[in-house]
């Protein structure tokens, strides 16, 4: 049993890799805390809000930042659309609501509080765990692992830079070189779990209510990928980290040094991500770089029923 | 009669500063919160409630950040000494201990408590300012000005950097353009509020505790400014934001624009000051340039009394 | 008939890239420029005379940059070996000599008094070219098209940068933002021009004085390739521009954007290449990203004939 | 008797700066070269060839770059007018004309023939010295001096950074990292060697034809000092490298390290002076800070006889 805090900005793949989690028992999630990234943090706090009461899935939901470490804000609507969680129709008002707490210190004091067996999911901006770090650095020594999605050996956000890291670099600077166990699932291996026109039959076939809510999140997702990016299917980046904290061997990993850019004028927010060992630096990150499709698919299908 | 918390990292001239503020009716003091700089946060802690002890100053404290935003610790004990305030004789363990609130939340709380009248002085890096503002952006509507000590046209710890400026130069870069009235007084100013052995004269004929704390602590960072810079005087570089909030007329100002560099190679830390004016932007900086010496030291003399 | 000058660091794959374009009745050879990469600009230009002299090749050899714009120097023994072209027996001392003229006086001299059909095929770093600019800007005008190896999606050199980039960045900057067509061969598509145990059985069947020179470069490479980056073949990087100056059906392009960073912490010298059109700009480049490998190594085996 | 080169970009103070050393035995000038700065380099060039017709000084004007080593090209006619020249009547098109050698090779040839005599006085962009130690580094072991207008510590371009520095900042850092012995006139000490009322007086009573002439062009320069700047004088930047080589007691040095910031957001093209000797690096820059006015004008105004 892996208890978890997921960190995210909901977001269609966020909203996918929350359902993946609460239908596992493997996972036992503390709490959600949320994050500006995909769009403003009032809208990530209630998307989230609004799939727990979907799922009636009883865990807090804390909000945290609303702007990065230092950057100015940026935000993806041409993705996720206005809402952050276009497609499906959501209840405009979920009667549960977030908790006082910010989620920094949600975060701080349940890390404290146990005795080193929670495992942080960011799969938004890395701002809060960030956070949580600057204002009480001894947490870093209680924290299991940060199972992150971020990066990439390719950007989508600019030609070298994927959005999560993009959107707050300093906070991932600090993240990376923090001295937990950093596992990364980056753009190599999320493009990899990928929608297809198959895939998106086997979901409509399944006709849960969780499942006609995850295809109608994935049919807008893998036309604003098609329209944005010429891609013919949407990749699911987030669900990554909960499933290999399900099933580990749905991946291939890598130990490799990476390094965070964040002065550059043309590649901030960039992984350098040393897969060929050239820096002769000491490795830093478990980088997943491969994807057992079908593997991933069947975890993913088995939690909509 | 301005409301203020000051948030320091005491340090030499971050007591005199202390000292000055609480001798003087014209200055309510909400809090003290530390932060790293100098020395470590729990020494600079340490240091301000030894010095309200010493004052018999009753008002919170709070401690604050351990490490800047982004960058690696970097501290001056060569300047201040090993316990951040060495020279005088100080109780060992003062028995006014620190409020159980970190320094942030006090801000933040004691801000948006207020109708708009806190000013904010911070006398070390701008850590603290930049996390609350980034906890909690709506503050910068309430916080009535920010008096700070930090910057100049040249530096003290680079060739251009000045040191509070550079251990936390993307927290400067924050505060100097949230967009609340920003006082500033750099070292062009602050090297005007120096000591001189005519001016020690006057202190030691004072003959009260404080005095003796205060020429105490003036003649061991005068040795190390004589030491570290080949300078004939001290610095008191921290009073002149009190010094500004009991007697504005102490100063001259000119309204300027001030960048932060947080990118350059040798330039981390440096306040750009345009004080030229070519760069056709709009000023967010109220610069202190030019200090009255006579009526300076005849305002800090008196609080010694 | 592509008139070209061939400006090189050879180097094992930019002796083969001579060695293409000497036996190409489609390519006439105005001239070989040598300049500072692999190893240093003297060795690089020996190195050129040699080959030449064992083709037979009268051709003018011109000597150029001993070191970068603005870098300091940086070699890759590790790769081309002491000589920066181990492997093969070579004459101690070519008895053909380099002109007089610098390269850089050389490329201005014979592009200024041609009618615009000249091409230059940078295989090392830019240093000349950026030269030439620098000191005539008007060539530009009157340059057919760069078609020159270097860069890429990913890096050799370091986690992000490819070897000839790295080296001279800021050249870089200025020959790929000079306005003449650029045509890219970067990593991409040079990795998949790589020798393998059946194509070096193919060459050693040969048996003339080329081919055995090219096998005996080609097995110190490959071992090289293998001990630095666990390759199971070399990469024959340089000669993919001659081989798309014969038959540019050999290759599969895209035009995109691509800027190059000079200032970065970690990423000097990558080549932000914006495959997904996510920054906007205009695309500068002609950039390969595939290569129909039979068709190449036809094509590099008819050369050694 | 100093055999210098002097590199220019004239440029009030530049043509000044070339009237001192015609006027004195103890330089003698082995040639002019030009460079793109205040204004172009067509116009330098013109400006060179027009100052030595005035003179009647007979000797070769080698016209040099066009633009910047890396940057885009940047010109101060504000300052210096369209021409760079403004105020005096000149002839239109002058007789005498630039020799066919690019200033580049113009000073590598006299360099190596030299035995170490040659001092080089650039009071312009560097790009024309850098240009030369690139293409001819064996040149740095026969300069006897680079005595160069340049940086300071603050700005007049940007806050932080000076023209001549700012307009080719790479080019700086050759230099300034050459190895051979830098003299630096700043703005630290420029700024002393200004223009005042009674000194236009006195050159106004001399009453010769350069007389005439430098007394239009500071007429002019001092307008376009007090319109741009809000000076009241306006300083002859360039003539202080001159008069230092005919009369060193008229300044005062110090030896400190000084860095060329190439990279920063804001400070591009800042000269580092370490002044207070923070940074425990080997100086590498013989600092003029202090400069003899009355001693200045005297040796200035007798070149006017
Ligand atoms: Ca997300
Ligand atoms: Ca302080
Ligand atoms: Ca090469
Ligand atoms: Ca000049």
């Amino acid at each position: 049993m892996r208890r978890v805090i997921i960190d995210c900005d909901p977001g269609h793949d966020d909203a996918i890799s929350i359902i993946l989690a609460a239908s596992s028992d493997r996972i036992h999630i503390e709490g959600i805390t949320t994050v500006a990234g995909n769009v403003e943090v009032e809208k990530t706090t209630l998307n989230a809000l609004r799939v727990c009461e979907l799922l009636g899935l009883d865990v807090p939901v804390a909000r945290g930042a609303e702007q990065p470490l230092v950057k100015t804000r940026e935000f993806a609507p041409d993705i996720h659309g206005d809402s952050g969680l276009e497609g499906p129709q959501l209840p405009e008002v979920p009667k549960k609501t977030a908790i006082e707490q910010h989620a920094v210190d949600f975060i701080i004091e349940k890390v404290l509080k146990s005795d080193g067996e929670i495992t942080l999911v960011p799969t938004g901006p890395l701002t809060n765990i960030a956070l949580a770090i600057q204002k009480a650095p001894t947490i870093v020594e209680k924290i299991k692992e940060i199972v992150l999605m971020g990066g990439g050996t390719f950007g989508n956000w600019t030609p070298t830079a994927e959005f999560n890291i993009y959107v707050d670099a300093e906070a991932a600077e600090i993240v990376f070189n923090c001295g937990v166990p950093v596992t990364m699932f980056g753009l190599d291996v999320t493009h990899q779990a990928i929608t297809t026109p198959a895939i998106l039959d086997r979901i409509n076939s399944i006709e849960t209510g969780v499942s006609e809510f995850v295809r109608d999140l994935l049919v807008y997702f893998t036309k604003t990928y098609k329209e944005v990016f010429g891609f013919e299917g949407a990749p699911i980046h987030d669900a990554c980290t909960i499933a290999y904290l399900i099933d580990e061997s749905i991946f291939e990993f890598e130990k490799v040094r990476v390094d965070i850019e964040t002065k550059g004028e043309y590649t901030y927010g960039t992984t350098c991500v040393d897969r060929l060992h050239v820096t002769g630096r000491e490795p830093n990150v478990k980088f997943a770089y491969s994807l057992d499709f079908e593997k991933f698919w069947v975890l993913l299908l088995s939690a909509l029923k």
